[in-house]
Order: C-alpha cells, then sequence, then structure tokens
C-alpha cells in the first residue's frame, strides 16, 4: 500500500502521532512532541494561553477548501486570539480528531498548513493527540509571549477612538459566494479559505497604549459588543470611515445584500479592533468609531448613532 | 424555560462561555478566562504543555458515567502527562464540542468535573471554547510547572529497575464490567469512571532520580514500550512482581479471562511507570521489572524473558 492509500485506521494512532511531530526547531522549544508533554520557555512577564476548536461542517468544509488551507485558517485564529492580547504565538498543541477512512495524505496537509502558518509568526507545533472520531474536528491550544503591555477587552474609556487593522467582510463574501455555489471573485473565496490576519498590529497598539482590543472573529459589531460589555461604554461606529472594496460590492450586486453587512457583521477575517487614547492611530490602522459614556451596564453598539438592524453576528454556514 | 430544561442550542455559543468560565482564583493566573487569552505566571524553568482530545463512545460513553466522572476522567488524563515529566499541573483549557439537543445540565456537570479534578493538584481553569458538533469531544490543554527535574522517556539506562505508583488494570476490568452489560464489582467500574493517578508521583520520582518515566494510559506493556524504544534498552518485567487485586481476580472469574492481562495490558489508571537507577524506589513505588542492554534498535519488552502473547495495548471499547 503506498501512503496516498492509507488511511486513519490503516496508520493508527502512533504512527500519526509520529507525522505530527515536525521539526520543532525554535530557540524556545527545550523539549519538543515525543513526550508526555513538551517543555517551552516562557517569558518572565507570563505566558498567554488560548484554545479553539474547529469543527468540519461548520467552520471548514472539506470540499470547499484544501487541507493545507484548513491547516491555516485554524492556526489564523488562534494565532490571533494572542496577538489580540498584544502578544505573539510561540507554540501550538494540537488536538485532532477524524473518520478511520481518512486519507492520511488530508492529515498530512492540515498539519503543514498549521505549521506553515505558525511559522509567520515565529511559532512551531510542539505537541498533539490524535483519536477517531465521527466527524473532523481540529482543536488547537495555543501559547505566546506577553507584548510590551497586555491588553484586555475592558480598558476602553470614552474619548477614546475606535480603530481597525486587517481586513474586514472578505471572508464572509467568500462565504456567501460558496454557498451558492460559485467559486469567485477568488479574491474573497481565498480570504475565506486562508485568512491573513494583521499578527503584527497586535503587540504594534499594545506598544502604542491601546486601552482595549479584540480579535475580530464573529464580525465587527459583535467584537465591539464584547469590549462595550467588558468596558461598560457606548461605541459608536462612522458608516463613512469604513471603506466597502471593490469585490464586495462585486459580490453585493451579483448576490443581493447590503455589502456593508459583510463588513460590520462578517466573522473569519481575523482583523484586530482596538481603542486608543487618542487620533493619531499608529500606522496601518484606520479609525472607524469612538467611545462614549453609556447608562446601559451591558454596553452597547451603534452605527452613525442608530441600532443595527441588519444581521449581528458571525453566520456560521449551518 | 427552567435551566434544567435547557440545551446547548438554546444557551448558544456565549452563554455557555460564561458557564465555562469558573473562579480560576489562583496566585499563578495573572488574568483569567474573559478575553482572548488567558494570563498566567510561569516558572523560570520553562512551560510543560500537552494536550489530549476525549471522543464520546470511545473515551466514554454518557449511559456509563455521570457527566462529573467524565470531567473528573478527562481532566485525569491530562494532569497525569505532567506528573509524568515530574511536574505538576497548573492550568487548562477546555475545547467542546457537543450537539445542540445536549442539555446544559450535562456540560455544567462535566465542567464541575474538571475543576475538581484540576483542584486535586492546585491546578484551575483558565479558558474554553464552545462549539457545536455531532459528537461530544473534549479537548483539554494542560500547562505545568516542572519539577527538580523534568523526565523523560529516553533516558532509561540498563542496570536500572523499573518501577510503577498507582493501580494498573482496574479500569479495564471496569470497562470488560461495563462492556458486558453489569455495574458490578463498584470498585472497577468507579476506577473506569474516574482514575485516581498519583499525582505526586510523578514530582517524587523526578526528585529521586528517575532516568524515565511514562504515564501509563495504554497498558503497561505499551506504555513500558514508549519508554524502551525512546531509551533503545529492553525492559524485563517480573509476573512474580505484579499483583493482582482481589476485584481484579473476581472480574476473570465471572468473565473469563487471565487477570494478569488486565495488569498488563489495560489502559486509563494513569498510572505511572518509571526507571530508577537503583533500588530502592521512593516510597509509594513498587519495583516490576529490570532494565537490559539490546540489540534491537526500537527497544523491547519481555515478561519473565517471554515476548507477551496476549493483548497488548489499550482496547477502546469500539
Amino acid at each position: 500500500m503506498s501512503a496516498t492509500d492509507q488511511t486513519l485506521a490503516d496508520l493508527g494512532e502512533f504512527g500519526l502521532v509520529d507525522l505530527v511531530r515536525t521539526a520543532a526547531d525554535a530557540p524556545h522549544v527545550l523539549l519538543g512532541p515525543g513526550d508526555d508533554a513538551a517543555l517551552v520557555s516562557a517569558s518572565p512577564a507570563g505566558v498567554l494561553a488560548s484554545i479553539d476548536v474547529a469543527v468540519e461542517g461548520r467552520h471548514f468544509r472539506r470540499d470547499w477548501s484544501s487541507a493545507l488551507d484548513i491547516g491555516h485558517k485554524v492556526a489564523a485564529a488562534n494565532l490571533a486570539d494572542i496577538a489580540a492580547m498584544g502578544g505573539t504565538g510561540r507554540s501550538l498543541l494540537i488536538g485532532f480528531c477524524g473518520p478511520g477512512d481518512l486519507p492520511v495524505s488530508w492529515v498530512v496537509g492540515l498539519t503543514h498548513g498549521l505549521v506553515e502558518e505558525a511559522a509567520v509568526v515565529g511559532a512551531v507545533v510542539v505537541g498533539g493527540d490524535v483519536t477517531a472520531a465521527e466527524q473532523v474536528v481540529v482543536a488547537v491550544s495555543v501559547l505566546g509571549d506577553p507584548g510590551a503591555r497586555v491588553v484586555r477587552r475592558s480598558g476602553a474609556r470614552p474619548g477614546d477612538v475606535v480603530a481597525v487593522a486587517g481586513r474586514l467582510g472578505w471572508a464572509a463574501a467568500g462565504l456567501a459566494v460558496l454557498t451558492r455555489g460559485f467559486r469567485s471573485p477568488r479574491a474573497v473565496v481565498e480570504a475565506h479559505r486562508r485568512p491573513t490576519p494583521p499578527y503584527a498590529a497586535g503587540p504594534q497598539a499594545a506598544a502604542a497604549g491601546a486601552t482595549a482590543m479584540v480579535d475580530v472573529s464573529d464580525g465587527l459589531l459583535a467584537d465591539l459588543g464584547h469590549v462595550a460589555n467588558g468596558s461598560g461604554v457606548h461605541i459608536d461606529v462612522r458608516r463613512d470611515a469604513l471603506e466597502v472594496p471593490e469585490p464586495l460590492q462585486t459580490v453585493s450586486a451579483a448576490l443581493g445584500g447590503d455589502p456593508e453587512g459583510f463588513v460590520l457583521t462578517g466573522g473569519d477575517d481575523h482583523a484586530l479592533a482596538a481603542c486608543f487614547p487618542s487620533a493619531p492611530v499608529p500606522d496601518g490602522w484606520r479609525v472607524v468609531g469612538s467611545v462614549h459614556e453609556t447608562g446601559d451596564p451591558l454596553g452597547s453598539v451603534t452605527v452613525d448613532g442608530q441600532a443595527w438592524t441588519g444581521a449581528v453576528g458571525h453566520q456560521h454556514f449551518r
């Protein structure tokens, strides 16, 4: 049997763990994969740690994205969480489940995607676990180093400006296209398959004095809602500050709907949204709104002073 | 609708994340759940890190174990990995998937089990992610502090003795009982539901000079196989050094089969097996074998000098 014919069931658990043992060659990795746990060095400021779970049919589809793309996408979601705290991801741990008839080549592709995306920020895969399940599930835990300061969701203050780094709405437009059976515009389909979070903008914002920050995974309004809620403030987004890039206009023209809806409520691009005490904001960040006092203990988010009446939040595709 | 009627789908993702945000109140937790990542302080010696995935129908059954038991079992598997490196678990990250009709009370029970088991070693849950999936999958990542030394699988040397701390075969006997539709002997069924790893024996062995150590999750012979392989040695287990506790004899008498099979090949008790340069071994450890030279580059394991001809390795129940 050649490697290309092999399935997860043929290979067995231990063979697959060997596949996931990639070269974890980085100065902070004191012990890589192969023991009951890895050992990594840590910053005296502590370790940022997060976990995300991606489920086939909900976060990705194997007929829409290659294994390599899915690896990139899953790693990006995790590394963006660390960037949103002002830090940099260093080490990934991969928990993988899949059906016994899954081709080994698919798992190898996924692993390569995870390793390649991690390498963008200098992170490596230090451990993993593999088991059989009915559905493909990829759980990734990421450890990272804090930046100059740790930035939370809860520090926004009235008078701050709200700014964004990275793309908004592209992945959601790509998902809309794929859902309708199309494969173009290619730029938005690629954005759905492989997001490009502005990783460096996280530590940059921390160093520049950001008061609050969040990873835009559920949509700009929904994620600013977490900041408004955590900080006890009202955030107003200015519609005239939003770019609606040409491919999003093309998708809206073809499929119907408001292109601003993609920008305001589309998730999965992993942009960063942050509050700063005053303009100007750092290079690469663009101001999209402002922070105000509120009497609402849960905080609130408006668009040009009005409640948004379109869809809010991340629309999973099923 | 009362809380007891609620399902995962009613509660929604954000409500469930709130449930998983347990009081992460420990001196090493600098920022607990609620942001994109947690921040924990780390030892100057580094961070031990591991991930394990437990899948319904493979690692647990909801009709055999309570949610509380499953939480204990999943946390124990992870915390034992850190103990096997000579360290102590400090922080857990929980990635949870389950069907939309899963009662919220089940997820609350699971979370309590995870939190309670973590508390046994002074660890806390610092983060989590929840998403919908067809099957219940619990991925847990654990971070821990190294002990006096980090002990790997690869350090066993000819002349060492092999010793075990903790139970062997109890969980496997419990699984055999449950698989046949019985619920007793109660002691072995409880051992399957809620293992009791000898956590403190890991740092104790590290301080006492253990040359190699492993968590017995797949069965004593299988896991000593990892040590033999990693160290390039031959390990011989002495049958007369093995205890076969009374409940295991009862199960074998009732169901047929060799009670030593449970002891030598049963997984899931999360005993620790370690090699030491010489006897006497620390209190609580019992010598079960010895380490020898081998010409086999993959290493080898025997029982009284003979290859084991019974089943080897962890028998998942499907």
